[in-house]
């Protein structure tokens, strides 16, 4: 289940694209978050020493289809290009076997609206990898800079079901502890393979969705908590015999936020194969994007616009899982059915009542090395 | 136009799947093909230097979905292994922008029928290039083997139309000795390109179409002459008011078949850029590989079904050149119903004459180095 769903589609036509450079506002917060992260990189790229004999290579773990990231790329590029007029420059796309690569190719190799940076630059290699970040991606020793956003609060698998959530967010006692140690093993897999991956003084900068010091998290910054919508319009179809119990509780999403001290243990605890393989941690910091939806309610004030436009990027990374909580015995029509009735009920609370509702990002951005 | 359209793909599905291990008869011949020069890809690993301090590298160009040379992948990962217990190795698919690389990664991930090898090693990283032939495809000095099968027949540029024909093998005079040119140029391009991706002592195994010692080329080996079928059926078309004279002048394939002296001629010239690059050629040989389609027939004789499953293997390659050739104003259905009769005529053809029909493949064989 790795992969950035979050970062939206370029097949995701039901979202209404607009001008002024904005592709899509499905992909718009994800790619606010990229480009804010896009100083960390730069800040990496300037102080790193360049390979010699073999191409600089940055690789965007949970890449999606390249849309988010192509200017923070860009820059990248354009930055290394500068330090090094002839060094050979390598990006690799790196996502889930089912990820569209198709698409990903279309848009860096600027066939759609999208525009791409593949022919301002000479000696620029682009390749991408169907690959889960769960495991090894890419030779050892031959990365320089690994990126990720929004993409590594997917769990490599579910732990358990959660009685009486949807989310980890909303669980306690046990089956809180439990994706918790599923958080946990799971971010030092991923770092354990980023670590090989990398060379001496390379780096890592990730923008993962995390759980800030105020207890903040996606969709639970002011107003209306996004999780809890889920799970109670969920509960509702229980209440009315639309679902049944076993198809309640199986509605768990395979992720969990960590906090900043759950990021940074296994760079500082010695014993861990992280600090191990010599990876430091250099920077973290927590910050709040805004929810671009609730952002243009603000300017338009359109309830039914905003609710219309607001629930296919909820619905885009939490479809499959409702889909899949139904029982295989209903059949794909009727499974098809409900998920319909359970979106078009929670578009119809955000056109009653819109204020509130939102999907602020809340990320820990951080920087890593590799010890030289 | 660069790509293996020969090679046939998972979705094209008009083709009856078989079982015995072969997936798709659509793609066995040109299967045979591969697994023919597999041979000349393992002696070439077998006297290799094997890199130290980064991957080995294969790349396969003009991949399509991976599928034909799949076992060859297996049986060249094998050879590395067995001399090499931990050295990481790479294999880089390079297709088209346009190629289905979702088909390919499915393939390659042992998600459809035919057995892959990729959980079959450790240490094995596998990625893909959307990148023609004709343009830079890997960083400088880092590709040990480079293999291309049935694809570089395609011309990266149509030099002109070809009055009285669909394709160069009935070419004549200032139009055969365009294409003639662009076929020399192109190969030059192509051979640059990979010389200077190659590391020193790497080297390149091409099985390509050719007009071998005998004059034969692609479906003209005995009987039935395949390209003077696609000519003369386009002309009744013209002759019967169905198209115009544009449009049949129009229907030229950007392809050209090389002579074994027209693959040589830029290793063996120290005054070409491929020379110089340190380009050697080690070997060349040319082979007949029979068409399964007409294989087939001989075992079953009924006409019908030969017919059948003989024309889509035609059409996967020559429809979209057949398409594009027929006027815009037209509309897409009028252009579509025209080239669904024009194959329908093919078949019938085949159905009421099935001797002497059939797609023998010419290829030439050949193994190139790199100076170490």
């Amino acid at each position: 289940m790795a992969g950035g769903q979050d970062k939206g589609s370029a097949q995701a036509d039901d979202i209404a694209m607009r001008g002024g450079g904005y592709y899509s506002l499905a992909t718009i917060g994800a790619k606010h978050v990229i480009d804010a992260a896009t100083a960390l990189v730069l800040a990496e790229i300037e102080r790193m020493a360049l390979p010699r004999g073999r191409a600089f290579t940055l690789a965007d773990f949970g890449c999606a289809d390249g849309g988010t990231s192509i200017d923070m790329v860009r820059a990248a590029l354009g930055a290394l290009r500068a330090r090094d007029a002839a060094l050979p420059l390598a990006v690799v796309y790196c996502d889930q076997p089912r990820n569209d690569f198709n698409a990903l190719f279309q848009i860096v190799n600027g066939e759609t609206t999208i525009e791409s940076y593949r022919d301002a630059f000479e000696g620029l290699h682009v390749s991408a990898s169907a690959t889960s970040f769960y495991r090894p991606v890419l030779p050892p020793g031959s990365l320089d800079l690994g990126f990720s956003a929004t993409a590594m609060h997917w769990l490599s698998a579910k732990p358990c079901e959660i009685a009486g959530h949807v989310q980890a967010v909303g669980a306690e006692g046990a089956e809180l502890a439990a994706f918790a140690e599923q958080g946990r093993r799971d971010w030092e897999t991923i770092l354990c393979h980023r670590a090989r991956e990398l060379a001496p003084g390379g780096a890592l900068v990730f923008a993962n969705f995390c759980r800030d010091e105020a207890g903040r998290y996606l969709g639970n910054t002011t107003g209306v908590h996004m999780f809890d919508r889920f799970n109670e319009i969920w509960r509702a179809f229980l209440a009315e015999g639309r679902i049944g119990e076993a198809e309640y509780r199986a509605m768990t999403l395979p992720q969990y936020y960590k906090t900043v001290e759950e990021f940074a243990a296994p760079f500082e605890d010695p014993g861990s194969p992280v600090h191990e393989a010599g990876l430091r941690l250099q920077a973290i910091e927590t910050r709040v994007t805004p929810c671009p939806f609730a952002a243009d309610f603000k300017r338009h004030g359109d309830a039914a616009l905003f609710a219309r436009a607001y629930i296919p990027t909820l619905r885009s990374w939490t479809e499959s899982t409702f889909f899949g909580a139904l029982a295989a015995e209903r059949g794909p029509e009727a499974r098809q059915a409900i998920i319909d009735a359970y979106y078009d009920r929670y578009e119809a609370e955000v056109r009653a009542a819109p204020e509130g509702h939102g999907m602020d990002y809340v990320h820990a951005f951080m920087t890593a090395r590799k010890v030289a």
